[in-house]
């Protein structure tokens, strides 16, 4: 998965019939201290994410286990939303 | 997914036979401000596209979920075109 | 999928039981324009493709739709030589 | 798959249903003398790893075979803890 | 399918049972003239392969059609081991 932060809307009326009632977001990929890595994935909302969230993103065939996406084709979705990324000391090794 | 844009399109006479009376578009992937990002992917239209639109391309397995694509060797399509992108406004976090 | 142009062939002796058969074929991937944006995908050939072609590449498990590969372990395949590609004029937006 | 070096954990209170008692592990990739080479990919634990761990993550549809995360919408699981990487003496050719 | 050479061995005492007894080859991906143009893939060997052999690489769902590798958590796999690239001359376009 990819951390990611809500960026923006997409609207389309004129979709695949499994898209309707989807709201997609469109989401930059993060790394652990907040810097963009990877622009502009645009994702299914599987729980209720908004602008400026700190997500968790799934990609590929994952992105349609959540029962909402389980029919639609889409190949990305956020799957939570983040409460804290906790970057951990290192072991010595 | 990815937003894209439409800029041209593939003519094959050779081709699976699964390929045949699909309309394969050539797209440039945008970020939400309309930057190129990713170029070239050619991806079937499930939805009526055209050059200069900006639509909704997925990608993997997603991309044979529509009806038009189901049997098809394809690996991208095009299911929605875009009415409009909105970047938010970011929540203070 | 992705345009490509056949750059090469690959063999070898020592392989899965599923590539007996199958010519695999080295390919660059190009933008609209012709130039390589992305080097040395080795990809099944399903419709009689050769050196200097130009093809399209199906990747993921839509490599593996086509008759020919169908129970292979390839994940890229050539589903068609291409005629001709054609950039339109974009609409104005 | 890919060497990675787990640097932190993520929580989440709103999170699908299958994602509940999975930990989430945010790694580095590494490259086989330890470069970091692609970053802040999230994975699911499968073997108990902690943080400053060196261990092998999979991708895609494959990161739902262990048991753990069959029924999860995750794309990329840690598989394994890795005791060494031995670079060997390349064979002359 | 990608080119590697393989570069090393990846040892593991505490894995997903379905990696017991599968040997993991690190590879570095090549273009058609032996550079190196992707670093560190870990892929699972199907065919005997050892250190300083060319080899083809299978990734995502393919890398898990080899018998060997059916069941286990594998996003890539060593499926043949290289004879030989022989870089064609062009067709005049």
């Amino acid at each position: 998965m990819k951390v990611g932060r809500v960026i923006g809307t997409v609207n389309s009326t004129v979709k695949d019939a499994y898209l309707v009632g989807l709201k997609l977001l469109l989401t930059d990929i993060l790394d652990g201290t907040g810097n963009v890595i990877e622009k502009s994935i645009l994702a299914a909302d599987t729980c209720g994410a908004g602008v400026g969230d700190m997500v968790i993103i799934s990609q590929g065939s994952a992105a349609r286990i959540p029962a909402k996406t389980n029919a639609s084709p889409v190949d990305a979705s956020i799957v939570a939303v983040i409460d804290k990324v906790s970057l951990g000391q290192l072991k010595a090794k």
